[in-house]
């Protein structure tokens, strides 16, 4: 009878499960309307004014308000996760994530893995699969394309090791990739309504900002959001397991960190329209319910798009940080650990140009 | 000026305000949008394809992703309690319940009872009301019907008892009463993107499934899906009150524990589309915020539908616990009291055929 | 460097950065859907029809069901904030509040403010500012004009006090000013299914209403709302910071308790169809996580509004408690002070007549 048990539940993928070549498709589809729109907003408080508000989106060329980067990144990742990292230990790495056509309420999106990488780890216990996750919507247009690599746990401690595959990641995603979905007639750019005058000229390489701001998770915020994209990693929603484990308490999912950086740096980068590219990040330490995040960031570079007058890129490193303020700019050495910062995040964004 | 408060105020029935044959016009309607139905998918992280993807649903004949059953059954439910169970002790039992036409974002809801028993308790305090409550959309097309029993306080304990009626309740559904609203071309349910390959023929009575995962409830979760259905029985809301109560804290509606249940079952029982029938329930004990649920299944018989190849029923007993795995199966003799048994649910589900 | 930072960073404005006659263009622009609506009621738990049914809102002669009218209140609100109130110390007061044309799922609203009034404070550290704010939709038709003052924290105590401009404020809001939507055929509004029989004839001066039922507010609840607003008021979200604050702990947004007591109301209001005017209120002392919230009304006024028989207004006092049931009406006499006040509120609604 317990046979008959694993024979229909997905325990998920171990590090032996997995071939590099192998392609995976994620389950299920999701259909992400208004619903989907307005309980990001209550979860984040992002005022991102493209997103926000139909006419402003029209103005800058779009049908309506495209849905938040990060949440259509969030609803990707989210498929991926009953086949990829069930019974990971550790999300390691982003590289090469591009953004594509914009997601609008209404579309539908699926997941799709291919693994380009495997490598045993030395302890025996665990391996790392590296996977190229891609996003589509109805019209098998690309929405996002990344790469991560996570840790996962062997089934069996005597399973053989895999021929080692490293694949090569990209160090960052090339500009002339970047995908930017708007139409912007010149001095048509309201910053009036957009919440602040800052343009891609504004901004110098090397220039800091504090976005100030603090915010508390709370169990049922992060849960709600987790489970707002599906994802099931199970670290997230059972206090019953979790206060055995290593912690003693869930875990928050790494992703809401990225989404509560991205909403407070609204203030101070309230024109960056969206994300266009995720060059890499690190989940450096867990969060928590109780705590408060807070973020700063340093733009990276100032990248012109090929053809465009319009629209510029920056490139920004944000760092969120726990209980701890920023106007100091915690972890600015990123080769030091700083035990309050929770995220380091390399990203590019677009912004309006004068 | 005290009693022109209670001429104003809903206090709800009593025992002794309820006849056998009355009818009860349940207020108010409610149109259900895809914004409830992006926060039922965040409260409980349900994955069923049909629900999640406009054009999954579409490859079965439908107009778009219909509406999850049991986010159905608590609207209708929630129109119902301000009438029957405002002043109920215990919500004793379900019986013949089945799902009509589907819901659809756009549809609007209303609520009817008719009182189809009365037996007063023993105690002189308190008796038993039966109830049969049907839920239409603005069509006039039920979507639900379902009996059930709730114990109710007498207001005036020296209220006469009324003649006692016990109305004759299924044992279960006919096979035969169930609707099923797919169209499936043979060969066309895509697993792949549904999540799990096993459909009708893979399941064989009395097989179990322990569905594995664990999730624990949060007071702001289980306090905004009872008013999400604007269900307004004040045990769940005011702990105010319930600090001096029975068990000094706020108890959950029972139906979030089906809808964690349903949710859970996913794993192992990711093909069925939808809760068709609810043939008995039992809320075995109360759960409270901090509980995590876990659920597993037992398959108790397979049903062909008449003239249907595409399509079959499978019946099913979840057992919901709490801070319980449920890996050995708890509370499998349903006679004997298991106290981490929180469920016990009888119903079929509709799953294709091979 | 440091100062780079503070360029970017809206710090908001502080009291010797308003001038009489300034206009203010607040962001973002919102686009409201029936996400926003359904995780209102979520939040709240209301059951007024009109806001719950498009057809019992066509029954009107609305083109669907309209947004509850402490949404409009919240979201034209939480637009002003970072402008406004970022450095404000207290709301003081409401007055002469109008709502306009409905709203529907899918209208963008806009906030502007200008400022009527300034007073520096005796303290020479803070100051009052009186600003009137308007929200309109994306046709350009006002939804909600209302003037509030706040206390503002200066940035430089030694800036020199401007000249004191204390704008007249309308003690109450004209009986024809009222904004009356509704298209009502005579004996056709439902009581059955609005959920009471109670009709602008049946309430009398000066009676009074024990809403009867308390809601415990959450964390996660209070903060879903306000960032659902778009609300940056940072007391609300800081828990890092305001545990070293006054109260150790982060307060509730103040129109949080407006909308609880609001959906409270419908048990002994449940005809009110919308808030049409707020006249004046005062939130008494700070909510906080844990609070239970009573409320309970009195009928100030009973208004014919010109030219119709088919709808009046009911001038209402409600009163809103925390940890204390509201039978013998708390905070009766105004001009004393009851701690257990948590809200005064000083309104007008529409209700059908017979």
């Amino acid at each position: 009878m317990t046979s008959k048990t694993t024979v229909k539940t997905n325990v998920g993928n171990f590090f032996e499960d997995f071939r590099v070549g192998q392609h995976l498709v994620h389950a299920p589809p999701r259909t992400v309307t208004t619903g989907e729109v307005a309980l990001y907003t209550a979860l984040f408080g992002s005022r991102f004014a493209v997103n926000s508000s139909d006419p402003f989106a029209q103005a800058l060329g779009m049908p309506r308000a495209p849905v938040d980067s990060m949440l259509v990144f969030h609803l990707v990742f989210g498929r991926t996760v009953a086949d990829i990292s069930l019974n990971a230990i550790a999300n390691l790495g982003y590289a090469g994530g591009v953004f594509g056509v914009p997601v609008y309420p209404g579309d539908t999106l699926t997941s799709d893995s291919r693994v380009i990488g495997l490598k045993a780890n030395k302890d025996g216990k665990t391996g790392v699969v590296y996977v190229r996750s891609t996003g589509v919507n109805q019209h098998g247009q690309t929405v996002l394309d990344y790469r991560r690599w996570v840790m996962v746990k062997k089934r069996d401690l005597d399973a053989a090791a895999p021929e080692t595959v490293v694949p090569e990641l990209p160090a960052s995603v090339p500009v002339a990739e970047l995908h930017c979905p708007y139409t912007l007639a010149p001095g048509r750019f309201d910053t009036a309504r957009s919440g602040a005058e800052f343009l891609w000229d504004d901004y110098t390489v090397g220039e800091r900002i504090d976005h100030v701001d603090g915010m508390t998770i709370e169990e049922a915020e992060h849960m709600l959001a987790t489970r707002l994209y599906q994802n099931t990693a199970k670290v997230h929603f059972n206090q019953h397991v979790e206060r055995e484990g290593r912690f003693g308490k869930r875990i928050v999912y790494g992703g809401h960190v990225i989404s509560m950086a991205r909403a407070l740096s609204f203030n101070g980068l309230a024109n960056a329209l969206n994300v266009a590219a995720i060059h890499g990040g690190r989940h450096s330490a867990p969060s928590f319910a109780g705590d408060t995040i807070y973020a700063w960031s340093e733009i990276l570079a100032k990248d012109a798009l090929p053809g465009r007058s319009d629209i510029g890129a920056l490139r920004v490193r944000t760092v969120a940080t726990k209980d701890r303020a920023c106007h100091d700019f915690p972890g600015l050495d990123a080769t030091a650990i700083d035990p309050a910062v929770v995220l380091d995040l390399d990203y590019s964004v677009l912004i309006p140009r004068r």
